[in-house]
């Protein structure tokens, strides 16, 4: 895939991200940069719904703008920076405050898992990131230097999303379709949860299972996909 | 009813599920053959949203596609196979993840049943196939040979619904329209259960008063689809 | 209002209801002849989205169609002609599946009540038909006679809603307009309600509060009906 | 801005506050008049969908409109004058049913506050103003008159929102920009907080996280405002 080629489906991802109601006016995706592992595509400052090919800027890893006299980057590019730098595996990065997520991230004694096969990928625990921990008990909440970036990227470990406390939830993929594919799939699978959870206790997937059906999933990514893209025209 | 009109009412049965919210990406529906019992049409591994007659297939119960170098089938064709050799009077099938009813699927002690009227053909008790008796504890959950498409018609029985835990639900019907009606009225039975549950204890309907009220809305099920027809175009 | 409008008023009356999520493929909505206290309007029996004036039959009130050869009416018009008689200030029925009320029909030890004062007319409870009472623990849980009609039509009272045990509500208004305004807020009241209740104890309306909001809110009934007229077009 | 801009960015914030799902037949939106700190711009009685700029009406803080034979204002409109009479550096106020805060106006022992970075603004606490200890138990719930808007603003206090038991709620803003963000964020925040509760116990913003958190959204406000102007074109 060439640059042109990645903004255009990242622009897509964009409009898709927005019509699943992964992101409303807030929230980004990300895409390794085709010819450069230490580069990335993402967004100027604006919101999913508007984004064009156009509108789409190269950042390295740190998180600055390539070009000069760039537009003005979203404040949290560092949580794509340092999660591509720390995930050489990774090619894209969705940052979200899906609304179904956002409870797990909050409540105590619950962990978002694989309750459902189309949310497999979740294993049996997702980690939460407490910016508490690193920022003290006065943040912004956001992740706003590359320090914050890397402490999340930490949190994240080897998995394929970090609920983010009181925020929201950063999924990773092994392309850009992967990481919306998960983005997607992970809040209809906290939903599921959320209601499962209010009926009593839950059978999950087992490590076993989750590994099973994240492999058997990973090849049906491009169908959801291209049924999204049609949707946003 | 011919072959193509099968079709064309195959097509329109995805589209269905689709706007009514009980597939999404993913799903299929099945009806059998209108001339040869021991065959069935189903789409060719594709989103439901874009299914069209020509992108129907022939199977015979084994799951095998009947034309040499058919495109690629759905991996679990066989739920479809297999539920309609063990049920001669079935004429069509349902597969679906659905939202409100996985929940079901998972949580221990509680059973989807009848609460509201519409949902009155599921009875005092849905069965929950867990594959891990089958297939062990690390499958994929998806029914992907014969052998496990026989133990699910086996959970099924002579029942309208088995649950399929942590993936999703099959659903049967004398005809196409009637299987789609009841798997739209199976995700609204279901969502009713769960808030009333979370409202005290519940009063269901009878055995008795279920299958009343399933014979009765058996003449209704063309009004249903003939508006649900309308909205998709 | 002249016959031809009511038709016409009508035929809008059973768009808003689909558009406002009150009635999907089933539900229907009533009002008294214009010119004779003993008939009412209803759509033939057809779902609520595609019915046009043409559509609207002319019953008494034993639910007896007036014409000669009329097409098949709803199975249920005896809820209409039963409140109808019943009630002679009432001018208009509602029934239907609303989703948010059916769980108040089952869950025992709760009772739907004004929660919000756009919600103010339901007051500090709402009756709840238990049709097994009457027709035994094997019926169909439908309207579908005079008698089961009148055993309703008493349950109602003289109140504005009663809820039916596994299956809806009806609603009664003064006017077409007034019965739709408070089927949309049966809703809104209920899911508030719904979720109220999962918080804590609650504060409802007193009595007082109830009576003087819905006197209130009976004045604003104009102001909703434009609005949701204007939508359905 | 002068005025004729403000009616016209008055009448948008109308329509993406319906649009949002804030407010529906009922609710308003006003705005201090540009160039008179002792007015305001409010529509006159009518649903929010429908307000043009010409539908727009001038205020003075008693709520009496200024123009003579002004058409029939909203009957709330003291919600307006009162807040904006208390509150000098708020130049609008949003007055809403949101579906989503109302159970947190009724339920006892909890209270709406920051779960969510995006609902920051609310900080530790939201006040319920309680109509009962003023107007006693038989009022309609409205702020119909100067001092029931009085005691309001008391209760709302320095505060960026405050319930409004068995009603709504108002929240204000030293934008109109500002005070659609925060209705709209509310909700949001509100749908979380009752998801998150029943979940386990929650972990909260710490006043120190609202208060950084809100300064910082409060310099994305356009980037929404922007993207739901476009969306109600």
């Amino acid at each position: 895939m060439n640059e042109r080629s990645a903004r255009e489906e990242l622009a897509i991802a964009n409009r898709i991200l927005v019509d699943q109601g992964v992101v409303d006016a807030f929230g980004h995706v990300s895409v390794r940069h085709p010819a450069r592992a230490d580069r990335f595509l993402l967004a100027r400052n604006m919101a999913p719904a508007s984004v064009t090919p156009d509108d789409i800027l190269e950042f390295d890893l740190d998180g600055e703008a390539v070009a000069p006299g760039a537009p003005r980057p979203y404040l949290e590019r560092f949580i794509h920076g340092e999660v591509l730098r720390a995930r050489p595996e990774v090619m894209a990065v969705v940052h979200s405050h899906s609304p179904a997520v956002i409870p797990f991230s909050v409540a105590q004694g619950v962990s978002l898992r694989a309750v459902s096969h189309m949310g497999s990928f979740l294993g049996v625990q997702t980690p939460v990131f407490e910016i508490r921990d690193v920022a003290g008990d006065a943040s912004d909440l956001l992740i706003r230097d590359r320090p914050l970036g890397a402490a999340l990227a930490r949190s994240l470990g080897d998995r394929p999303a970090v609920l983010m406390r009181g925020h929201g939830v950063t999924v990773v993929g092994a392309t850009l379709r992967e990481a919306v594919f998960r983005a997607v799939y992970t809040e209809f699978n906290a939903r599921i949860q959320l209601e499962a959870l209010g009926l009593g206790p839950v059978t999950f997937l087992t490590a076993g299972e989750a590994a099973a059906s994240a492999a058997t999933n990973a090849s049906q990514v491009d169908r959801a996909w291209n049924v999204w893209k049609e949707r946003v025209g």
